[in-house]
């Protein structure tokens, strides 16, 4: 069953695997239930913001021109004829001299042009009537928030695309967007294969190993915004797992398979791919991990079969599965965020394929550092633990030393709207 | 009811807060819902790593003695007895001259010491029997992964504290934890005061605005790892809100209450805090926006009186209650991280108290960048999603030009364990 596999770029890799892109659906939810989902619309303003001239604090609305001739020694005095609190409006129109008592947020009454806060005032009662002294003249509008002067009704606030956080939240709720539009999410299958694969509540028996990576890619797929459909293991036999798969296909957006694309005697993904009728878009990849990853394509819907080794699975997912998965959701920043940073230790090994290594980022002085976690081989799940971003070393380099720079994957990073650098990578 | 405040400075209002952290006690979730909740206990290796002697490829498992004499121009033969896959044991023991066909992950058989690829042999068949054909020797130990190489039973591989992600998920598989111990998330109580706030379904109305910072912290608490609990909007009326404020507080862990606490005729916030008999930590913050944040202490639970506005409030919240929400998650980094970058544009503004600016954060060639977003108005709520970070501008200072190094809260960075530095910036 072995035979000689071309490896492609991983630059490649993504492009063929974008061509299949999809764009998911509109669906309406609860503003409540729309954390981490994704915008299908842009958020417009449904009204001015302020939507009305308004008091930016507690104090008084009085005519600047009441104030004109106000100095220390020659104060000002204005009755107060009434109080207005946010959310109500204010019943009466003052005359020259008089003033109304305004609270945060409250609309600007008419015939006053000047908010004065209490700290510039002093109250005096006169003749059981209360009166408020100024002592400095004021200018019309000051302290006063104009309606639309921060947004105007219409304006696009922010675009589709966007992942809901705290901050687009509030300006959801601000403009009435008691359901948010967003993109619906894909489903994304999940098999392992593996006789040697044990579910997490089993005990350890000999040559067993406990099934870690299909949690581990549900919890990929959640974290890239999709919703996980974990189908379980499929035993080394073709028929059944033909059969599963070709019903799986069914169900789900795309298809995860872990292990079974290597060239052992019970590799089975490839005669799958083969007697499905997939168009393998390729099946070895120049890199490491993950060079085994492959990746087909039935009628419209991707299978990826990943390795069975979690690193090399773990990789494989955020550079192909994430800018899928994002790409489906409107995300303007489908692939992993790519930055320079400084090697903090060497890295002596030669890389004849371009290699990610598991990683820990950190910001010192304003500067980016990396260095690589634990070892490097690609069944080492216990690194990935304690990764946040994956060192990127170029194919035919002969090692790196500390001080070196080099380019970082940001694992928690805010994404990027582009691949891979094309740059002196060499990655394409 | 307007009287001096006396402000205290951000740093002592976080320990004044920090004071009264509590511990959240343990439970235990399946593994499949433990996705961002917090490590009650370390995650310790049940088993090694690997568990047995294991081969790391396909190929076959031979005696290393049986190749010594091995060239190119001398090859070695040797009978393929077996085929073991992953999950198998083998059933025979070779003797000399024999070898073991064996996949990637199985356990290598007894008398082998060596895995030699595929791709370095040559099958052939011979009287009816299979050999492969070997033309170089090989040393005992080559391509196995030896038990234990990488984790020792009892290891500690992830400190307690930590966040579940899918490396850490990865790990929780392997080492059988069907059930995660995670702390139990505290619950938030959020009441909204102000006659001024429509609900996000409401039509706007004169001198109305929308409530949108409760759903801003909503998000927030649940961002930081809490369960919010929305108890709505307080009218203006004091005893309305005593009982509801007093009720609320039998049922969750802190209590957040936005608006009321300035000092416009409505707002009850402080007298409530008097009936209740709560002691309050602080009433005034140097600092802007935020500065009228109020924090009481209620029988060990904690009172937030937040701003109205929504980027006080916004900032109030990473400032002061997401290190109490992490800190009870034994989080550990309960406090926004912060680094020092470049900034962008120039701040001409004098900052007679330390200044949040919500801003954007990007790296560049491996440095920090920051510029601030949109007005700095505290209302300002548009502005507040297209941030990820605060620049903090110490108190004292006279404005500052781009290219100037400033510090930059992140706020979707990894949290750090320190508070605010003690630097330069005069935070305390």
């Amino acid at each position: 069953m072995y035979s000689e596999r071309k490896p492609i770029m991983i630059q490649e890799a993504i492009n063929l695997v974008l061509d299949y892109r999809k764009y998911g659906d509109l669906e309406y939810v609860p503003i409540e239930e729309s954390d981490n989902r994704y915008l299908k619309y842009p958020v417009k303003a449904d009204h001015d913001i302020p939507p009305f001239d308004r008091s930016p604090l507690d104090g008084f609305a009085i005519k600047a021109e009441d104030t004109t001739y106000a100095t220390h020694s020659n104060p000002v005095e204005l009755e107060v004829i009434e109080t207005v609190g946010a959310g109500s409006l204010a019943q009466q129109v003052p005359i020259k001299g008089q003033a109304i008592r305004i609270m945060t947020g409250a609309k600007i009454p008419k015939g006053t042009d000047v908010i004065v806060m209490f700290e510039l005032t002093r109250e005096i009662v006169r003749e059981g009537k209360l009166f408020i002294v100024i002592k400095r003249p004021f200018k019309p509008g000051d302290n006063i928030s104009f309606q639309a002067e921060e947004t105007k009704i219409g304006d696009i606030l922010v675009e589709a695309g966007r992942k809901v956080d705290p901050g687009v939240k509030a300006l959801l709720a601000t403009f009435g967007y008691s359901k948010v539009p967003v993109v619906k999410q894909p489903i994304v299958g999940v098999y392992a294969t593996g006789t040697e694969l044990l579910d997490v509540n089993e005990v350890l028996l000999p040559g067993k190993i406990r099934n870690s990576n299909s949690y581990m890619i549900n919890s990929q797929i959640t974290k890239a915004g999709a919703i996980p459909k974990y189908y379980g293991k499929l035993v080394d036999d073709f028929d059944h797992c033909f059969n599963a798969i070709s019903s799986a296909l069914t169900e789900v957006d795309i298809l995860i398979t872990t292990g079974g694309v290597s060239v052992g005697d019970y590799d089975f993904l490839p005669l799958i791919y083969e007697k499905l009728g997939a168009n393998v878009l390729f099946n070895k990849i120049g890199m490491r991990p993950g060079s085994i990853t492959t990746v087909a394509e039935y009628k419209g819907k991707i299978l990826y079969g990943l390795s069975g080794n979690p690193s090399a699975c773990y990789v494989a997912f955020e550079l192909l599965v994430r800018p899928w998965i994002q790409s489906y959701l409107s995300s303007n920043s489908p692939h992993l965020q790519m930055v320079t940073g400084i090697l903090k230790q060497d890295f002596p090994k030669p890389n004849p394929f371009v290699r990610f290594i598991r990683s820990k980022m950190t910001i010192e002085s304003g500067m980016i550092y990396a260095e690589p976690v634990g070892l490097d081989k690609s069944g080492v799940v216990t690194s990935l633990a304690n990764s946040n971003a994956l060192i990127v070393l170029p194919g035919g380099s002969r090692g790196y030393k500390q001080g070196d720079k080099v380019d970082i994957l940001l694992l928690n990073g805010e994404g990027s709207n582009t691949m891979l650098k094309k740059s002196k990578n060499n990655l394409e």
